[in-house]
């Protein structure tokens, strides 16, 4: 009798206890595994049970399966040689707070819905604000990930730009424009395009050599917009873009801003949380002056997926976007911290605790830590780059600004194409499972394209990179 | 040596044991916990650490934290007497889930990045196809929740009118029309204002005396409106309204849509679950005609918090809406399945492996364990109902169509103001801990509302419920 939904306390602990010692099998394989396995979707999908389940599974069965099918096939973010995209192994204590986060099922809407995760939520919020010099008037919000996040300042920006917008949509005849760098990442049109602007709208401003944006033709792109009708929505600067790691001038950047009273976005997905870095804090002056900033806790700051924030320099412009009443949802009764509410910050409503994994997260490893795990992730693209400057067959492709390194292998007398020849090594690295490289278009060229995002990433896993990518060169070559 | 983010397997495993630990004391206390406890935004703060933590603080610390500063300062959503929005206890097996996922740590943004939570995706979206009768051809994802589920929903919607939307923007002179009964939640009028369109687009079309939405009105407005200029964009059924639970003739309004060429979308995020039990599933009827459908798992399916769902009956839809190419993210050299990327369909790009909790919680309780707990909910709420109509001070506001319960004190030769007196009842049942409900406001009046979403509630619950609340309300009449 009793529902399998309704398990005690102690089914539950056992059940946890059980997922304890598969996950710890999971961390003690990682170094050893392929960083992903070779397999197909037919393959994996033969694996997995497709029957809606009607009656209950046993739960050894499934964390059986989660070893034995789940885990292998996935690609392992936390590999020390996993330098694709832009992703973090998490941590363990990260993970213990999802768990718990699972366990209290908080729904954090507001205060009065969920009073302790609100307030670790403001915490570590708090914290971002903190060392990035936004003040303390600024309100953060938790987000699902750094498109919802770029999504909701632009928003705010909109609303900013056209206070009706919320009740009356976009007026005929409006022709908006959003700047930001040709190195912006995606999402950024995207936003566009959801917003109701349309992503021909965002203007992709070239860059210097160091992939940086242009300040004198941003100036001048804005000022002939202007002349011609057109309205500027927003700046966005790029704090890491996703190709380089590239910074742009941020104090520059909210000089043109400010003098022209536009909404000064950074993206900081990638890079803001290396300015918890006393070495690296400099790159990132005149974050701080921003009107929005988007930062991804799932990245820089290695905590687990799905931790991303948006914070916004003065909370009543986004309220304009996303403040709405409804009978069932407005607190009663209650006074002004405990009436407050996150959906007047961010397109969401429903939301799990994100802030209790970041706040144990982040407390159990301590800030200084993490900005040295920081340190010794760009002091590894910059081991990479400074060995690739002595070996004639690999070619760097941009400057290592932060943890990003782009470089093509260009054998010497080589008379084919190289961009296949590069998309061949990134496929044969990848299908080797020793190490996983993505790629980008750098001035034209295809890049391999690393990131150090790993605190168990070490030189020599660098010199191993460096080592297969000129091997499977080499055999392509002779084949 | 060796950073403290960079965790032995041993120290992890004895972590994660100890978050079990705290996490059965948490099950073991919940029957006997105050449902939300009484305190302030200053009473919390003060007991959590608010500095920035520059040193690694011990992980039993972060444990003890949980156990007497974040938990006990927790609504308990698991609570079975909190009747409150629509917030279900979670399960056991879904936290387990969320730890398992956050320890792989995989990015579930398209196939490539994660093979084995990709395809736990399309096999637990897959079941939600298959009860809700949406063809196989039909796309699912899941999103944060149920908010941006309809956001995501409408997006696809106003690419279908506007093909050239997502770049070029909203047409001037378009007057868009979204249409919804009055009863629709809030996140549609929030879509719409995100979308460009503005809120004042949506049209809340009357409801008939259960709370569905007026046909004949609905054709009428349409038909107006298209005489007048303006384009339908989107009609919005509920199925499972928030204020009262009510469920709109889907069929006759996917025919009004099909008629005229009309996205027919279905908000199913609190009733769409209850399509599992056969008792139910005749009142979702047409369902299965929708161009989309959003679902809440983390409400009538009792998964972990942040697990939305959206259906596309045709995928490219929400391609328009969605897609976009950039040169770091589209897979190079995969073949169709294996090319699979979920930020195709909707607003997000990193993704934690949401499915992998759903998958884990649907399995280890069975569809037959969630239909009856299900339907134990609805009995619940109509024993409430049932228990009213024999009490002369219980006036019930609405009819329960699903599990929610929308009621009033009302004693026999009250003088006074009655939506004052149940305002006081309500925020007295709060503060007493005994039990939770929140409002709504029902015909004009204000109502007491109550929803049953738990598989932890009995009938019992609600006997302990009514005389509660006849117990305050004689009070609050007697001073």
């Amino acid at each position: 009798m009793g529902s399998p939904l309704d398990v005690s306390p102690e089914l539950a602990e056992r059940m946890i206890n059980a997922a304890a010692g598969a996950a710890a099998d999971y961390y003690r394989d990682l170094p050893g595994r392929p960083v992903i396995a070779q397999t197909s979707a037919a393959a994996v999908r033969a694996q997995l049970p497709r029957e809606l389940p009607r009656t209950p599974v046993r739960f050894d069965r499934l964390i059986r399966l989660f070893t034995d099918a789940i885990a292998p096939n996935s690609r392992h973010n936390g590999h020390p040689r996993f330098f694709g995209y832009i992703a973090s192994p998490g941590s363990a204590a990260a993970a213990t707070g999802e768990l718990l986060s699972a366990v209290m099922n908080a729904n954090v809407t507001s205060w009065r819905s969920s009073p302790s995760a609100t307030e670790l939520e403001h915490i570590v919020t708090g914290w971002f604000k903190q060392f990035l010099g936004l003040p303390e008037s600024a309100q953060g919000v938790l987000v699902s990930g750094g498109s919802i996040a770029n999504f909701a300042a632009l928003a705010a920006a909109r609303s900013q730009a056209m206070p009706q917008v919320a009740a009356e949509g976009i007026p005929p005849d409006t022709r908006l424009r959003i700047y930001v760098s040709q190195e912006g990442h995606f999402s950024i049109d995207k936003a566009a395009a959801l917003l109701g602007i349309g992503n021909a709208s965002v203007v992709h401003v070239p860059v210097d050599s160091d992939f940086r944006i242009r300040l004198d033709i941003l100036a001048r792109q804005i000022d002939a917009d202007v002349a011609s009708g057109c309205t500027p929505m927003a700046i966005v600067g790029n704090a890491g873009s996703t190709a380089t790691g590239a910074i742009d001038p941020l104090h520059s950047l909210a000089d043109i801003a400010a003098h022209r009273r536009i909404w000064f976005h950074v993206d900081g997905a990638y890079g803001g949380f290396a300015a918890l870095s006393p070495n690296l804090r400099d790159e990132f002056n005149g974050i701080g002056r921003a009107d929005s900033v988007t930062l991804d806790a799932h990245k820089w700051l290695f905590s687990s997926m799905g931790a991303a924030c948006v914070l916004y320099r003065d909370p009543a412009a986004a309220q304009a976007a996303f403040a709405h009443d409804a009978d069932y949802t407005r607190p009663i009764g209650f006074a002004h911290d405990e009436s407050f509410a996150f959906w007047d910050y961010s397109p969401e409503l429903s939301r799990p605790a994100r802030a209790l994994p970041i706040f144990f997260h982040f407390s159990h490893a301590g800030a200084d830590a993490i900005a040295a795990a920081i340190d010794a992730n760009v002091r590894c693209a910059r081991h990479f780059a400074a060995t690739a400057s002595s070996i004639a067959t690999i070619e760097m492709l941009a400057p290592v600004a932060l943890s990003v390194f782009c470089f093509r292998y260009r054998p010497r007398g080589f008379a084919g194409d190289l961009d296949v020849l590069n998309q061949r090594i990134m496929a044969e690295l990848q299908r080797s499972g020793f190490a996983y490289l993505s790629n980008a278009r750098i001035n034209g060229k295809f890049a391999l394209r690393g990131c150090v995002l790993s605190y168990r990433t070490t030189e020599r896993d660098m010199d191993i990179l460096m080592r297969e990518v000129m091997r499977i060169g080499a055999d392509l070559c002779k084949t």
